[in-house]
């Protein structure tokens, strides 16, 4: 099974996979040591900079007692012009599943048409990034039980921000409600808006951050991306326009809370992190179980029913 | 044992080699889980870039069961000036067993004369590559049953290029006759031809590749490589030179074998992999079978005579 | 149990610890496979260049059977500019125990300070390098069986390397008597100085290293460390000014210990290396049942009484 976006998926089926990976807590912790890909290898493939989704992908196979080789483009045969769909050749002779981010949109589904090992997209430049949307659905119920009628403010680029198209069609089938929340030029696509209301899913666009937390359930802040900026000066004009600080959350519920795809810049600030409504450290951890769930799946390992 | 050039094993040693390879098939292909080289540990040291040798040998270590250190120059002390001697002392207490890729020639013997560990050279500079010669033979022998008798041949940068030189000695060993395809600038060094002639091979040398290929039983593709070059306007002159495409083989036998060490550039075009002569993505896969063999070898750990 | 400074250990725990290591040496060769740390994962966190202290924590790790998650400033967000705070929490969530270098001093202590799991200091800028006096004083043990009543001579940039200043004050406190040699650019700072003697300790400063070399039991050498100088001129002007070569031993005793960190650039002659002086390379290889020692006891993990 690979994964490339989102609708590769039904509902039924993501909702299988973030049961799974809840089942895999004590083995994400470390707690329980449970070797089920004990003999598998996995290909991280990585030609564009990550930290939080390559290590969590390593950690997910490696608790599960499997193998990972990383490739970077630093010191790779990439430099010396070998095309994809050669070193997706190469890949599927030394590993059994591959993880794939590539700054080039489209690039995993074409990496995944090359092979017939399982192809997971960890992000091809402003297209996809499902385990991201993945994850962020299981913190989702982690902390509210269900997605279903939530209220989620998206806040940030969401123009050029891979991870809000994932997560906003995502929330849109599993009945949340959304506000948009950027500045002017870094505005929702047009046709993804369409789309989600098309869904049925009760959007709403502004450019004032504020004024949505008083009735938010949760919060997704962006990092806003210098390296998706065509052009530098309109980065520099947007950069830095929403932040958040603990006094800014007084009009907010309880447990309203804070996600962010970190790493942060300054959108959040340090006085929100010991507050409850801080999930992104949470957020971060998520992504091994949720890995953990979605290699057991593509690779065709069950999952016992009760894990100790 | 060491492994610095082909000459360090007899005939009958490398066919005993290429049959563990061949038992070894199995837990190659990830489908049978054997970990005889538990608790061992493979140093990994690569000065020079690669990508399908340090990848297939991280993954026949970590599919054996053992585990690996990858040492590259960025990031070590070789920036601080230590000496190779001295990189080889630390390594030897940290690993079992190293496999050396360095860009200058008799590096892989000056490290194997440094320490007790087996040292397996994975390429020094314009000198040899016996791994790669292994999977080579493998390869052909897997296409032909037998490498005796065969014409082979070998076509591209003679002059600059390790693979060839080893394989050519091999070849001749093993009874082959050769065709040797090149410009001019890039013949194969003249002492290698004499030394071949006089161990009784059938040598040929030509520049034109298409009139070799209706009577060759293996076409051994190499790319040109622009790194060898002393000056690159020479290098400007003869790249891509050799190219094939799937018309090119209308005159060839239907089993005859296209090999490449990968990567390649233009060498061969994409129209040929979908054909029966394409063998260039199973040689290198084959990287992990004999590298499997050859580790088992130099720890002195025993393949069992039956793998299921 | 974090290791942030050789002061986080009263001396009867480093002699546990040295006394741990010297069980695990089997472990450590090679000799014996003893998976204690199996399921746990160490975050080898380099935020500047090293090998021998990266790779022994490496091959510590495995050879205990447990996992490695490397992570370097190439290729991480720290270039999208994420703090130590957040780097570290996400760490927490990936590993069960971290290492980590860092150029700025102090920012092992605030990663310990963010997290709970323990976190051992692989050296912060020209503050502390704990682990690397473990191994040294594990070394001399070795060598003299003790180290109360020995001479040490520690010979070259006193001033900014942390390894000698950590080293001096734990020499110190079992006992040994020291012999500090430095040009005066580079002498040890005057506080530690200062501190030595008022703990009681026979501390003598000389810019002549030959003069001391007949009375030593251990001679420290030091690479003196471009790196670490504010100013290109002021290294110039001392690099190289200490080299020993075998024909300066002729006057030392049979069993005088010639030691290094490493690397040596041309601090140490070759020709010493064939010498019964030479403990430069045990010492290094010494990093692994030390830190394999340390890896333990802060997981908590119990070592047998008998090892096989």
């Amino acid at each position: 099974m690979d994964l490339i976006t989102m609708d590769d998926l039904t509902n039924d089926e993501s909702i299988s996979l973030l049961e799974d990976a809840m089942k895999l807590m004590p083995v994400a912790r470390g707690l329980t040591h449970l070797p089920l890909l004990e003999g598998k290898v996995l290909g991280n493939l990585f030609f564009e900079n990550s930290t939080r989704t390559r290590l969590s992908f390593e950690t997910a196979m490696k608790r599960l007692g499997g193998e990972v080789l990383n490739l970077s483009e630093v010191g790779s045969s990439v430099k010396k012009g070998e095309t994809l769909y050669d070193t997706m050749q190469m890949i599927e002779g030394y590993a059994d599943i591959a993880v794939i981010r590539h700054p080039r949109q489209g690039a995993a589904q074409y990496a995944a048409d090359a092979v017939e090992i399982p192809i997971l997209n960890a992000g091809d430049g402003a297209g996809n990034h499902p385990t991201q949307t993945l994850l962020d659905l299981f913190t989702i119920r982690q902390g509210h039980g269900t997605i279903e009628g939530l209220r989620v403010v998206l806040v940030g680029d969401l123009r050029y921000g891979r991870t809000v198209h994932s997560l906003s069609r995502a929330l849109s089938r599993f009945g949340a409600s959304l506000t948009l929340v950027s500045p002017e030029s870094l505005m929702m696509p047009q046709e993804i808006v369409r789309d989600l209301k098309s869904d049925g899913c009760d959007v709403s666009e502004t450019s004032d951050l504020i004024s949505t937390l008083p009735s938010a359930d949760v919060v997704y802040m962006t990092r806003i991306q210098r390296e998706r900026f065509p052009d530098e000066a309109e980065y520099e004009k947007v950069a830095g326009i929403y932040t958040l600080n603990s006094q800014d959350l007084t009009s907010s519920h309880s447990n309203m809370m804070i996600m962010h795809p970190l790493p942060r810049v300054n959108e959040i600030h340090a006085s929100i992190d010991s507050t409850s409504h801080a999930w992104y450290f949470k957020q971060a951890f998520n992504g091994v179980p949720t890995r953990m769930a979605l290699l057991c799946r593509s690779l065709g390992v069950q999952i016992p029913e009760v894990i100790n």
